[in-house]
Parts: structure tokens; sequence; C-alpha cells
């Protein structure tokens, strides 16, 4: 039986018209049923514009949305019908196996972790960030779930995304590095050292501390932070491929000559915005949940959509979850090992 | 009386040779007198294979130095007469006005802390990175001091960035941010929180949260992060400035035609890495001391060893540490009332 994949038809910055297009490539491209969750007046209408709409996509009604801006604990609190609980409760229910939302992200986690609840062994579920470097792409782990962390949670963010990166990029041995300001093991902050100590004595293929600068040379397959500093880098990432560009921009507008030259130069601008695109993987899939969850971003295109539910169904069809907590249980006597983990004061042991 | 600066003449990772070609452009573009200090055979044999080597440079000996990869308080205990010590012993003793430094930045920082000492009032000394953006510079506060804060210290930082903003750039009310994960002052973690209530009890012009997505855009003159955050941040963009222009030359380099049209806009890539280059501020002045300092990149050009200490001396002709103290006295009974800011726990108290 196909896969079935349940889209929140109604987030996102761009409106349902773009998420439903992306659903409808992905119905024409993959061997998938899709649910797009929503207004289903609005939804239909959008369905019958499109050319040839596949009988292999469904509608549920939502009656609510969750804006972008609204508090994510108020919105699952009191929007119980909205399409982004839906989306959860269908997959809660066995009727649909991932879901896939660019709308509020931080209401697409609390729902997720509320009407799902965690995989066996998961302190804390938390999201892969995917991005395009010069070689393979590097999954960051956690990009914004957790922005207050103990070592244990980096641990296990280290654990779960060598599985997904096992899973889905067919690596035997990620390479697993952590997030620091120096390459030795004595170099990072309290957090960084404790869990440095953690991944030396994981079976983990562990290559210690890396760096930001490394981030995108494509030497490490996983990239361990803590959710404050992987949101950072990854909003700074965003702001400086964009202004990078501007500022490019601007210099070549100067003189005709500039001009003419990158209307030759076209084809590789545009063949580089293709490879640093985000969209490739469509969004960052929600690891560590009893169930499958994509998180795209606000501004997704209807190909990063579509790329995002192609995604998704691996996740279900190469069960990314039965990896994680096979590697996770694999690792369970090291932190029970060491009480140390959950122990209170991290900061304030060293700060005088 | 011209102003005196001392250049470690022997860190970096391009050699003495471009650190006394920085110096050699400052001696005569600017009124100052210059103290290279190293091994002094060494030096004066570069300075007279230099064409006319200035009157106003002196040759001050060091015996010894401080490798890029030491430990910096290894180095600091053991070796007493390296560069970098000698640098802020002449400092100390009031015979140069500011030390300037491309060689191990965790040893020139303490050797700063250890023989200059903190200004009044200031917790702890920090680094402030310096930023190109579409508008403006911006500065971040810190860049990789302190790894392990708290909202005090997060607090201090943006006051010293606030004031070192006003002095060197001229503005009156520099926008203050705190670098967080959104733009909702309930948004970031703990130490971001507790930092935001801080700021906004402040007469700094305090525009709230920043996102990273924002560093670029100019819309903000200081951004304030602990220096974990910040270091991490100096990296990727590093990191990332480069892999986007590698890739860019990889596509470029696939056709005919795209490499003649680079070659038309070449101009324009060149004002654009001209405009990105760091080498325009030279370095990361170090804020909080008794005394001024700059530490600059190990790959340091001579170009930014020359910006580097023309910045070193507005710092001192501006007092730029009288400003400091002066803005930090004025929020000297915030800092005092609120006894919290010191207190034990942070992390632990939110975690379950």
């Amino acid at each position: 039986m196909a896969l079935h994949i349940a889209l929140d038809a109604m987030g996102g910055d761009r409106g349902p018209e773009e998420l439903v297009s992306g659903a409808v490539m992905a119905a024409r491209e993959y061997d998938l049923e899709l649910s797009l969750i929503g207004d289903q007046g609005q939804l239909g209408a959008i369905l019958a514009r499109l050319d040839k709409p596949s009988t292999r996509i469904h509608l549920v009604h939502a009656s609510q949305v969750v804006g972008m801006d609204e508090s994510p604990f108020d919105a699952i609190r009191r929007k119980k019908d909205s399409s982004i609980m839906k989306a959860f409760a269908l997959h809660k229910e066995g009727k649909v196996d991932a879901v896939v939302s660019a709308g509020n992200s931080g209401a697409t986690l609390a729902a997720a972790i509320k009407l799902l609840g965690r995989l066996e062994h998961v302190s804390r579920p938390g999201i892969a960030g995917i991005f395009p470097t010069l070689k393979g792409p590097v999954v960051m782990m956690d990009v914004g779930a957790n922005v207050d962390c103990r070592s244990l949670h980096l641990f296990q963010f280290g654990v779960m995304a060598a599985a997904f990166s096992q899973v889905l990029f067919g690596l035997d041995r990620p390479r697993v590095g952590l997030l620091s300001i120096g390459e030795e093991g004595g170099k990072g902050n309290v957090l960084v050292k404790k869990s440095h100590e953690l991944f030396q004595q994981s079976s983990l293929n562990y290559i210690g501390n890396v760096e930001g600068r490394d981030t995108f040379q494509g030497d490490v397959d996983v990239m361990v932070c803590d959710g404050f500093v992987g949101n950072v880098c990854l909003k700074l990432s965003e702001g400086l491929a964009e202004a990078v560009m501007g500022m490019l921009g601007e210099e070549i507008a100067k003189s005709f000559k500039a001009k003419l030259g990158y209307l030759l130069a076209r084809d590789a601008f545009v063949s580089f915005k293709k490879r640093v695109d985000y969209a490739e993987y469509g969004g960052a899939p929600l690891l560590g949940i009893r169930g499958n969850a994509i998180i795209c971003h606000g501004r997704s295109s209807a190909v990063a959509i579509k790329n995002a539910i192609r995604v998704a169904s691996e996740m279900v069809r190469n069960k990314v979850n039965d990896r994680i907590v096979e590697l996770l249980s694999l690792h369970q006597p090291l932190v029970q090992e060491d009480d140390t983990l959950m122990a209170k004061a991290t900061v304030s042991e060293v700060i005088p």
C-alpha cells in the first residue's frame, strides 16, 4: 500500500496555493497518497484550478488556522481544530504516516510532541536542519526546538542525527562533530566540554569539535549543537547568503560592463542558487517523536513542499525511527552510568 | 606628542614580513610612533629590505614567541619574554598607548587581562567583532572571550560596545540588539531572557531581540551575545562567505560563456570583496581592559594590520575607555539592585 502523507495546507507565508501546488507535484512524481488539511472550500477551489489534480489527493477539513506569530502553546491549547493539530491527530490515529507543515514551527513542534509523544529513550525531540555544502549535505541538530540543553540532550541529538544520516543518505558511519569554538576537545563552553566527554565514549564515528567554518566544507556529516546556537546559525546563514548576493548585485548594477558580464554568467548563478537552495530537502525533520514530521520554512516554494513530502516518505519507508531507537538503546548504558548528565547547575559551577 | 602603538610583530599565520609591512604603511600614513616587538635580528632585516623604513618605527627585542596553537595560560605563565607579553608590559609601563596583535588570540587576551587588569565596573572584558553590512558596520560583542556568561556580563557587553560605537563611529544613540532566536522579548534561552529584562530597564537605545538574519542588514549597530555564540557566528560567517564564493567559482568555471561574463563583471567582484573585507577595521578591539588592544585575525594582511593600528589610535585619541566607564557608572544602580544577576543556577532552573 502506498504511504500516506498529511500536509498542513494552511501554514506558511505564501498561502495555500503554493502548498497545494507542491502536493500536486508530489502526487504526480511519487507513489503516495496525500491528505491536505485546511479549509475545505478554499483548498477545493485551488485544487480545481490546478491542471489535472490527482485522484490520490484527499481533502480533510480543519476550521482553524494557527497564525505564524501566535504563541505555540496557546495555539495548541485553544485551536483544537487547527490544520496543524488535525494533521497530527490523523497521524496519531494511524491514518497518515507522516506530517509536513510550513506553518508556525513552534506550534508544529508542540503539537507533534503533545499528540505523538517521544520515542523510547528520547529525552528531548529536536529539529534537524539540512545544509548544502561544497560536498554532501550536513545535518545540524538541534536548530531550534531546545534552547537550554544539557550534555545528555546534545549527545542524543548526535545519535538521532547520525541515525537519520545513515538511513536517509546511506552513510555507514557518518562523521559526527560537536559545534564549538576550537578544534581541541578542551575548547568550548561547559555544555560542550561535558558533551565532548560523552561523545568520546560512544561508538559513533565522532570526529571531535568542529568550528562554524567547517559547516560548509562538507568534511562532517552531523553537527551537534543546542537549539539556540543552531537556530542562530540557521538564520545567520540565510541572512549572510542574502546579504552577499545583495551586495554583489549592487556592485554589478553599477556598471554596464558588469551587467553584461552577469548576463553571460547567468546560468552559473542559476546553478549556484539551485545548489545552495534549502528547497532540495524541503525542510527540517523533527527527530525523536513517535511519528514522522517535517517542519518547512515559512517561505517554502511548491518545490520545497514537494521535496519535503519526498523526504517524509523516505523517513517512513526506511524506518528512521527504528534506527534511532536502536542506536539510542546501544548507548543507554553510557548515559545511565553518568549521573552528572542530569545534575543541576552547569553554568553556575564555573562562573565565579 | 604622537601616540605610540606596539605591534606584536611575531604573531599571525603569515609571518613577520606581512606584519612589519603593515606597520611601515601605518607609519607613512598616520602621525604615530610604532614599536615592533619580536626578534630584533629578524625584524631589523625585514625593515632594512623594505623601501624607506620610517624613523618613527622602533624595534623592541623579545626572545620568545607564543605559537598559534599553544595553551594561552601556559604561554603567559612560561613565556614571560614573548612578544605578546612584552607588548603588554610596555603598555602597562605607559611606554605605549595601545597594543595590536595578530598572534595567539587567547594568549593576547590573557596577557592583556593579567598585565593591565579590568576597567572600573567591568565584570568581564570581551572582544568586539566588527562586521560589514549592507549599510554601516555592526559591532558584535562578545565574539570569543567569555564562553559561559550571565546576564550581567551580556548587559555589560552591550554597554561597552555601545560606548565603542558612539566614540568610533560617531553614533549618538547606537541601536543595541540582543541576539536571539525570535524578535519577541519572550523568545530565547534563559540567559537571553534575563538579559532582555536588564536591557529594557537601561537608558541604552535598546531595540530588543534581533535574529541572525538581521546581522548583515545594517539595521542594528550593536549585537549582544555570549562569547560562544559570537565566536560560532564569526567563524560560520567566514566559512559561509568562502563556501559561497567557492561554489559560485565552480559554477562559473564550468562554461566558457560564464568565464567571459565573470571577466566582464570582475570589477564588481573586486569592489564586493573589498566591501565585505574584514581588513577594513583590521581586527577586533578588546574592550573592558585598562588599556587599548586590538586582536587581529591570524591571517591578517599588511592592510589589515595598518587599519588595526589606525583603529587602536582612534580608540586612544577618542578616549573610548572613559566613555565605557562613564556609561557603565550610569547603569551601576540597575546592576546593583538586581541580586539575581549573579545568582547561581540559571540553566538548571528551567530544565526538568
